[in-house]
């Protein structure tokens, strides 16, 4: 299956590493990013949104990087990386809107103003990571993994663009769990990082 | 099962929507958002995010209503709203991180700012919005519903704050196939409405 893919996302990357982890193979397509490649055919016929990634297998075309996550874990991972239960999809869903919202409108947006130029509000992107760090170190104060007590599609959704936040300048320093978390992640077998992490 | 529920957030409506449309007896717990009870006991406890929706369920606390939709229409409401195959997961949950972030950031975001009087950048909630309508105005355009060819918690979650946006000067007049898709949606059976839509 193929991955058009930006080396430096951490959209991508999030993919890149659950592939990793279950044993899938991608046929990675790298698009020049910085040229506009992913505004234009082919890529913009295959996501309108004109964002990264995008993943074909076969006559399954996926935008956004959540929705990529539960693809792969559901078709190639078993139960193991997203779960088949009611209330456990609730669990690990729960922190896939956060990846989407906070985590891509804090971290992500401050790491894209300092580290590519984007004209985005930096004071707000600062500000939602304030909101969100404290929550999340909260929760991994009294939790190994962000839901069902092992490493789910929930943890790879948010940590890359936290891990990231310092080339944002949004440091992890105060957030002793945070830091440990991440570092459990990097432990598990078959990870593998990517330029910043 | 609790619905700690706010009558005129269209997070919370979309909750009552499908428990509506699967059969489903909700106990609506209001909670005075206006005088802040979201972030006090005992909401707080259930929610350290301090948002609406929560919902309890036995032993079950959702926050985020993306999940609480997951969760409600995986336990009980067969596979009809929230489908079993990783295709078909991927293809509905695209649209479930379309609402946490283009649409919670854009129609929601503005509707906060004129009618509820929150300090959020209006002007980046009116640009969110320019950037997802016309998106999803194309989508509609060639198709009947936001995934898999019928009514979905896609559409469940998209649909609210885009009806809702005109209350925040987000309006569809040029939008004809939203307009059309959220008459779909209103002749539903079991359909309930809520102030604003």
């Amino acid at each position: 299956m193929k991955l058009y893919d930006l080396e430096l996302s951490g959209n991508c990357y999030k993919v890149r590493l659950l592939a990793a982890l279950i044993g899938v193979e991608l046929d990675i397509e790298p698009v020049d990013f910085l040229d506009g490649a992913h505004k234009r055919l082919p890529v913009i016929d295959l996501n309108p949104f004109g964002e990264l990634p995008v993943l074909v297998d076969g006559e399954v075309v996926l935008r956004d990087s959540q929705a990529i996550l539960v693809y792969l874990a559901r078709q190639y991972g078993g139960h193991q990386w997203w779960p088949d239960g009611a209330a456990q999809q609730g669990e690990v869903m729960q922190w896939l809107s956060t990846a989407a919202n906070e985590i891509f409108n804090g971290p992500n947006a401050a790491r894209l103003v300092d580290k590519f130029g984007l004209a985005l509000d930096k004071e707000r992107a600062l500000a939602v990571s304030a909101h969100i760090l404290p929550l999340l170190e909260q929760h991994l104060q009294r939790n190994e993994w962000l839901a069902l007590d092992r490493p789910t599609i929930a943890d790879l959704a948010v940590f890359p663009y936290v891990a990231l936040g310092w080339e944002g300048g949004v440091t992890l320093d105060e957030y002793p769990a945070i830091q440990a978390w991440i570092g459990r992640i990097k432990q598990l077998p078959g990870y593998i990082d990517m330029p910043g992490i």
